[in-house]
């Protein structure tokens, strides 16, 4: 089932970054699928790169041209992915990437009100910039491998609740056999999670922060130039917020700790002594 | 229950406003409650916002520093704003304002995990800059606007879908009366959704468009600086990347179409004729 959620992950990512430097940066069809299909020979390969980069080569029969410019920009679901968000809610682990990109199916199908709200509000504009290639690329394996994290700790989360036994490196190999999302980041995940058989979380692992101390900055440049254009990336941004939410020693949910006090006295913890505590904070 | 996302998604918006200003951009706490005060004087003023100043103006007894910073960066949940997002999955519904505040919350429990990744990335960086006020301000407005569009579209679904027969400029009304979510920007929705009882959605109404339009380069402008300084602010992001996936008249869904097609047969749809077809991609 993670698996899927995952996979929902991933085809987001790869939709998003088309997106990009198609309709924001002037990467026609052709010239993408060749970048595609040269991503696929390093980092990024994978089964879903690959059939990207002769999907946006494959001709429709009646024009000539790229067969998806003629499909329905409406992604269905059958409810796999909706299962992992759901569970890892339940058992309160964050997947914002993998939810991001259950939403962002959901919010495709709202096709007739997108039409309208365009040509009420206008749309995306774009900016040629061939550097961005190169910057997409390492936002991709950045931001994928921050969503096999989310996913990686979701099922360690419910081993441990449900007491599975699960072997994260075993899952590893067992994905790379036939899996929509066999990559070979997952020869590099089975090998972190060999070495680091009890950790508590893939970013905890030396070889990928260092991976991702390197790609970090592509992710933020590529997820600003989309912003900056209103091309929608909600997958890189959640992996980006992800990544800067988990690296951080404190968070303003002491204030959000503050404000359910105030309003409903459901009391608070302190960093500096045990216990639950109540103020009276009307009185101050 | 609705009612409950949507004060997760604002008290998240007003957190992370909070956290940008004051550790990516300088702004002291009394600083912060003094302006939270002035913005609770127009057009964001709301329970919350007042709250939140008196909040950060409050001393610990010990210390006399402000109370909210010995208190524990651990937002917890009653489980009523993951409700909310479960009922939008099993809708169809994207509410990505609203589940990003959910998991922020799930997040923010990771303290010591958090703790040993600060360590290890180090943390955000800091950038003083005055101006990021005025945008924050405007941001959040737009931000929470987008919320509660997403909050009302849920809402309208569900009333289809099973017949509640709710009239949302009453809804509107009923919140302004004691609710957590009570605020000005609830008389402008009650009287928007009067004008238009039937609209299909918030973003259609020519005066939420007028204000939006304003707005809308505040935000990207807020998140673009919190990005760049390392500060997460997932939910402001998910509110721009709604808007910009809203307003989209050709989404990337159709890669994603493409490639269920490529993988599993899946079969899609055609912008320029009926029906549902199925390609043999790998013989292209």
């Amino acid at each position: 089932m993670v698996h899927n959620g995952i996979e929902y992950g991933d085809m987001q990512l790869i939709a998003e970054v088309y997106d990009l430097l198609r309709y924001g940066a002037g990467f026609e069809p052709a010239r993408l699928a060749a970048l595609f299909e040269a991503w696929n020979g390093a980092e990024l390969q994978s089964f879903l790169i690959e059939i990207t980069a002769r999907i946006l080569v494959f001709p429709d029969a009646d024009t000539g041209t790229p067969l998806v410019d003629r499909i329905q920009d409406v992604a269905e679901q059958k409810g796999t992915g909706r299962w992992t968000t759901q569970a890892a809610l339940e058992l309160g682990v964050p997947v914002p990437t993998l939810t991001a990109a259950v939403e962002a199916r959901a919010l495709s199908a709202r096709r007739g009100l997108r039409l309208e709200l365009a040509s009420q509000y206008g749309g995306a504009t774009r900016q040629d910039d061939p550097a961005l290639a190169d910057a997409a690329r390492r936002a991709l394996y950045a931001a994928k491998i921050l969503a096999y994290a989310q996913g990686f700790d979701l099922l360690r989360r419910a081993d441990r609740e449900r007491g599975y036994g699960l072997r994260l490196d075993e899952l590893a190999r067992i994905w790379t056999g036939g899996c929509i999302i066999r990559a070979r980041l997952l020869d590099t995940l089975r090998a972190t999670w060999r070495s680091h058989p009890d950790g508590e979380h893939l970013l905890r692992a030396p070889d990928i922060a260092a991976v991702l101390g390197e790609r970090i900055p592509s992710l933020r440049v590529t997820v600003a130039a989309a912003q900056a254009r209103g091309i929608p990336v909600p997958a890189l941004a959640a992996s980006l917020a992800y990544f800067d939410a988990m690296r951080r020693d404190r968070l303003p949910a002491a204030l959000v700790q503050a404000q359910r006090d105030f309003f409903g006295a459901h009391t608070y913890r302190r960093d500096d002594r045990d216990g639950s505590f109540h103020t009276e904070w009307a009185q101050g």
